[in-house]
């Protein structure tokens, strides 16, 4: 045998007549991987597929077993009763080259259109570069007709925004969709300051997405994960706060 | 199916007995992106095809309407009655990597040899570094009997330029054109100062390609938007020398 | 003939039942290399493949004899009577990109189907950044059950060690052993300051790897080779603590 | 068809029953290309092979008539009545990257073969950092008997230089040739400063390789060059010595 490029292993083939693809890897804010392994872990997903590949880094993790474990993307599934099967993509990284990235995608469009996913939903972050107290869910889609259903689950598209277009993943997975592979799609994309690993934003995206696919998730863990981070970042505006004021209370008496 | 490293997607095959393929990709002023869009939009032409590629950067943009677009290039086609078929190369990006741009040429060009193209026109810009009133439009063919009838069109060939030859689209295209794919070519380069997109140039290169090709094309837009340029140059330009004549005459008088 | 990525040069196919294949390969302290090179030496190993890649920097080295050397990796053979044939790859460079990493551990593996060998142990340093007194040897390993033969030949565990994994060619061999090629292995770490080529991390990785495989080496050389460094950073440290205590005594001074 | 990473255009295939192939591509000093171009022009050489490939940069020259000229590397020929077919290898550029300069050095020794080279010398230079009065040439083999035919010509083996061994193309292809495609090779540096193009080194490389193949070179115009070159940087020297000198002087009486 010859190691491919992109190798991917199978450990179940779920039968499948209509599915949903909902990818989140790693990216701004880490909104999309937050917000794809909560959906993993809560619904108790099954995994089916691991993706390993040279567009990866070339590095293991160690567990608390002490047992390693080569960095990859991987699939979960889950039957969502009398509506279509779930499939969540999830990953310790992206590609990390340009090659890469399409590669990769390709690997997961070929996957996607073998497990006969109509729709395909990427997750990701949308840095504002500064903290937000509501984050906003906007939104991108590969079909025009796709923009109304989504403005119901509460997703906004402003026109003009993002400026740049998507970069990575979540972008190049709906692009080839639409292009290569005749798969409609969405990209969610929760509004994040992007300076730190942000449940808050995820937890927008995830209920969103919920509200969408008409699914249930159990919510409590990532609101609870939130709060703590709005606690953090609150109190790290006030001794912000507090130090202006100090500067100009001496800058007053000075 | 197989994620190529270069995606063709024909959305109609002409039928063609003799074409000629205008090239206008990003570059130098934009002046070849300025002119090759120019001519499709002008001349109304109809999009044949997409190329899509991993040599491309892994990004989407999104239009008013909130549908994302991958980055692409695209040949149009019209037919120009009793001269021949027009083909024109467009795009977002050049290949960004040294490969991708030796491999991208080489689909163009089997796509070239596929619709019959037996003349390449790549059109780019030729940075002077400093504003250019009126700017040349400089040469360089495949063969040397296809200096004359250029020389009509208004192109010239002062020896030594671009000493540095032309990197990029423009040139590999032409290169492998004579080396490989024994088609014939030239390449216009309009004369930029290559800090701004720079439709003066542009206009230049469009003007000695209609002459070439004996087309008609309206150039009141191209013509419009290169007025306006040139006010804003001029403007900056009288307000560097007003800075310059304050310096003196605060000097004159110190 | 066409040059592949890889050249795989054989010059002697050694009936195997059974076989154990350790890689030191150059990399933090060179820990595993040193400790790789000792073993070729003084079991008096033969060498049975050679290994080229375009992976590789393109580079031949120049040995006394005026002979130009291609830069490569190598695997030598030995049998060790009534236990085991031994197989052991040492080598010039790891693969010098993320691809070539992948690619040229693929071949390995690749190798080692071949040659039947059931376990591996990649050997590697653990970088403490500072000297160490008494280097520990860290393990990782493909399956749990792995761990306590190795605690028995003084390998230790600590949990959340090393942090970041395994980079490279150690982790890699044994990430893709497990998921793709479906054979066992262990990673033993030496701990060393990685400030230079360190033999005494290296003896103290050959030491567990001799319990380990319950196999005779002698190690007369490698000691010396590491007392010898002993006394230089010793040497180095009285130094410091000179030139510390100087200071000290000229700050009480003065 | 479909354009490949490497492209061999072959203009002629000479009936050969023995020859030697001559490698002179840019590098250090650009030594090996001044020689290699030199013989080519001296003797008249035909052109028989051109190399286009995506591992040189993507870029075409323009020639005085105004024609471009895409990058490559190029084999000439001409039979040496009596002795052997004379092969030499010169180029715009040596592969850019690690993967091209081994896939380069392959498809070059793929030809070697096809044309019944079995003897290869690659030229290059001999970085000193300094100026060098007579230039030594330094001399590198596939096999130890290569040495004493090379001693007599005049090339000279000192131990341990070059220290880091042979870097890029004049390395790879000697060590390919050994390991890959038996065929037996030599290196011949030129003793260089490193600073210029320096016909220096290159005369005494070809003076060397002269002898050793038994071959009459017409050396005047190198020999000019060398003179030129000479002149100028003896005069360089006397500047610097002057300045040197003056700025002791106002020492002196300062």
């Amino acid at each position: 045998m010859v190691l491919n490029r992109i190798e991917i292993k199978y450990y179940k083939k779920p039968k499948i007549s209509k599915s949903i693809l909902v990818s989140g890897l790693p990216g701004i804010g880490n909104v999309g991987k937050i917000a794809a392994d909560y959906l993993v872990e809560t619904l108790g997903m099954e995994k089916i597929i691991d993706i390993f590949s040279q567009y990866f880094p070339p590095q293991v993790f160690i567990g608390d077993d002490s047992v390693v474990r080569l960095v990859r993307n991987s699939i979960y599934h889950k039957k969502i009763p009398r509506k279509f099967d779930l499939l969540v993509l999830v990953g310790d990284f992206q590609g990390t080259t340009q090659e890469g990235q399409y590669e990769l995608s390709g690997a997961i469009l070929d996957i996607a259109k073998e497990l006969r996913v109509n729709m395909i939903y990427t997750l990701g972050g949308y840095s504002t570069g500064k903290i937000v107290e509501a984050p906003r869910v906007l939104g991108a889609v590969t079909d025009e007709d796709i923009v109304e259903p989504l403005k119901k689950g509460g997703v906004v598209f402003p026109k003009g925004e993002p400026g740049g277009g998507i970069v990575g993943s979540a972008g190049v997975i709906l692009g080839l969709a639409k292009e290569v592979y005749s798969i409609r799609g969405a990209c969610l994309m929760g509004e994040t300051s992007g300076y730190f690993a942000d449940p808050k934003g995820a937890r927008e995206v995830l209920r969103a997405l919920c509200r969408i696919l008409n699914i249930d998730v159990d919510m409590s863990e990532i609101e609870e994960r939130s709060r703590e981070i709005e606690q953090i970042t609150e109190k790290m505006q006030e001794d912000i706060q507090n130090k202006v004021q100090q500067k100009e209370d001496l800058g007053y008496f000075g």
